[in-house]
């Protein structure tokens, strides 16, 4: 069992109602990271339509921070169920009070056949020769860089350096685990607020909403992500991302809609 | 009252629910308009919050095509309310059966700094030198055309013709109402579907879920669109378009995921 299965792990509770713990190892700060509240909500998902594992189209609506090291309760309905998709939704809850609340529509994504229209990956410097995402870059402790390895772009890697605001790099799960779509998921919310090699050290960038498409599942090893906000007006940004996996093909694309307080 | 104005307007019911009618003149062959569907469940999310009339981040799953000229029934909840941003969710249903699913963050869009990154708009023939969308161009009946007028880039006006997925044009409610953020998230689902420049005549291309992210509110006059398909595999496309005012400022911003049925 890895940790990230091990700590998204649910307990079934009466009447589509799960439980579970938001660990805080997953912290941005001293926030549970985004990205991991909604694995949360998939794992409830997840044992409703277990023929369908994957989430073609996930969207997340964050209410209120999440809170760490504290027990969650999720609950979440089968909206429609058909041959070759079910779409659900969740709402996250802790002491009481909704965090997120999440739809999805969920497939099974088989072998794929080829592209008739892709993005093929950047091409970048391996690994072991791009930079550590650290806290120092955005100005805030990364509790989560115990979960999840991220090796940025050289270029990219320094707040306010790349002069403009993308993030090219590198990301698997420190544990050893494979990626696949639930991990994809994750990623999606798990580098550097693209915009703080333009801003500068930026702190924490709360996430409004984050919707991923899963294009297909991953092949093992590293996955390749890339994230850009073309889009900053009165404090809210769009940012968009995709991940790539080791063969280069395209397993996710993603956007949000983020506040991001720094001077801008 | 302008016809979108009254083609959406809903009757409270009891408890949240309000009931409406699902007018034909917004169809797209025999099936209601997506867009038109969402800006349904819009009017009643209006209703439950009207100091936060404009969707900031909207995303609606459709679970099964509308039926056109059959009565709505439209359930719609605020999960948080708070001072600048709520919630909702709505679920529209036709006879029993739920259509779509809708959850949404909305605000009160201000007039807006200047934007700190932004994307400029395209440079496109003026409308009168465009051509006008038909259903010929796509292979199906379109009687949304009577409500909404669309006039396509005249290279990108023709099946199969432009070699590549994209579609620009400039868009405009037909009885002369000007533009606000509900018709920005209509107009992000009344293009035709950007890969039949590339495939040709494609017929319909079910939306199983679209997001609209509001920017600003728009200015009088025609809005100008541009949607593009880099992602298509296995019959399932991610369309993303842009949607600027006639100032040229970026209105919203809006990505779908939908089947593909043509040849591909």
């Amino acid at each position: 069992m890895s940790l990230f299965d091990d700590e998204t792990r649910l307990e079934p509770g009466p009447e589509g109602r799960w439980t579970g713990h938001v660990h805080p190892a997953w912290n941005i700060g001293t926030n549970p990271n985004g990205g991991y509240l909604m694995s949360l909500a998939m794992s409830a998902m997840g044992r409703l339509v277990p023929q369908h594992p994957d989430p073609l189209s996930i969207t997340a609506h964050y209410l209120r921070p999440g809170s760490a090291d504290v027990a969650c309760e999720v609950e979440a309905t089968v909206i429609r169920s058909g041959r070759s998709l079910s779409t659900a939704r969740a709402t996250l809850a802790q002491e009481g009070k909704p965090r997120l609340e999440v739809v999805a529509a969920l497939g099974a994504l088989g072998e794929p056949g080829a592209a008739r229209l892709t993005v093929p990956a950047p091409e970048i410097p391996p690994p072991e020769a791009c930079v550590g995402r650290s806290g120092a870059q955005q100005g805030i402790e990364l509790p989560i860089l115990e979960r999840i390895e991220v090796r940025l772009h050289p270029r990219e890697a320094r707040a306010g350096e790349a002069g403009r605001a993308q993030v090219t790099g590198w990301i698997r799960l420190r544990d050893g685990r494979e990626p696949d779509s639930h991990a994809a998921v994750l990623f999606a919310d798990a580098f550097p607020p693209a915009i703080f090699g333009l801003l500068g050290v930026v702190g924490w960038v709360p996430t409004l909403e984050l919707t991923v498409h899963v294009r297909r599942r991953p092949a093992p090893g590293w996955m390749l992500g890339r994230f850009r906000t073309r889009d900053l007006v009165d404090g809210r940004m769009v940012e968009d991302g995709m991940l790539w996996d080791s063969r280069g093909e395209l397993v996710a694309q993603a956007r949000q809609l983020a506040l991001v307080r720094a001077p801008g």
